[in-house]
């Protein structure tokens, strides 16, 4: 049965990881004003900040990953995806090397029901072969071996070329519906 | 022309780090008996040690991963592959956190002409797509997705299903005559 079932590999930040509600809580922490998310609306996202020197030091700060909130419904959904997908975790963690111990420890937090089997931490997404990919970036979709399936971020709402879901709910109906 | 670059995924332990050797260094200086490599002919690699939890308490200790010695011919080896493939370091790393760190830093450390964007630490290896996989261990090439290549490891010298390399040279010589 095992051989039967369709791999997806979900991407972390901005997917699973609130990457975007992260970098505004650290900056109205460390420079006293709370950017709206509308902001960072179709833009890269570090342009969304005034001092736009900011998240490139938060994402080399101890700490910047591994207390990320989890984006809404996240749990619950690869939970329910699990019973009828191989689900893998892929997320790009090679050029922040911080990230990768911090990025496994909060899987662990968060998403223990995830084995270790089914982790990886790459550079470019362009070897992961899976049937679908689940991610925020052009740069990873686009060399994409799968379906791509673009999720919803600030920065992406201006891409039209993909399939695109706007949460976990819209996900699980994109991909329960290909069963 | 570099999409018809051929990609070529390569393990770390006993491939490019030697493990066995480390293992062998790290169990005298534990137990202060010195373990010839021929001991670990045919058998699982911890077997080799008549203290058999050694080898489980070595790989979860600071430091062993770090500073493993490289395997002969294996850095000049990837830098002659990478005129005509395009090399990805593909390593298991998910079973022992604290050895993504270091196994970082030792890329960084002696390979760090391998790019972060080729660097994969994963659990298990089977959606890795490339051209070939380097590897010793049947586990991993059996559900390798491209040509299996095995290197000679101790343990895995009984196995004849595989294209086997015993050295760097072989490796270079098995590869390029696939151009």
């Amino acid at each position: 049965m095992k051989q039967q079932r369709k791999s997806v590999a979900i991407d972390m930040d901005n997917v699973i990881a609130d990457i975007e509600e992260q970098a505004i809580i650290w900056y109205e922490r460390e420079l006293g004003v709370r950017i709206p998310k509308e902001a960072m609306h179709g833009i890269p996202e570090k342009d969304a900040f005034p001092d736009q020197e900011a998240l490139f030091r938060f994402i080399h700060a101890p700490g910047f990953f591994r207390t990320a909130p989890v984006i809404a419904g996240a749990i619950e959904a690869l939970q329910r995806l699990m019973l009828n997908f191989d689900v893998y975790i892929v997320s790009a963690a090679m050029e922040f090397p911080l990230s990768l111990y911090e990025k496994h420890q909060w899987l662990a937090e968060h998403f223990a029901f995830i084995s270790w089997h089914n982790i990886v931490f790459c550079g470019d997404k362009s070897i992961i072969h899976t049937d679908y990919l689940i991610d925020d970036h052009p740069k990873n979709l686009d060399f994409c071996r799968g379906k791509a399936i673009m999720f919803t971020a600030g920065h992406n709402r201006n891409h039209t070329q993909y399939n695109r879901v706007n949460s976990w709910a819209e996900a699980i109906e994109l991909l329960e519906s290909e069963l």
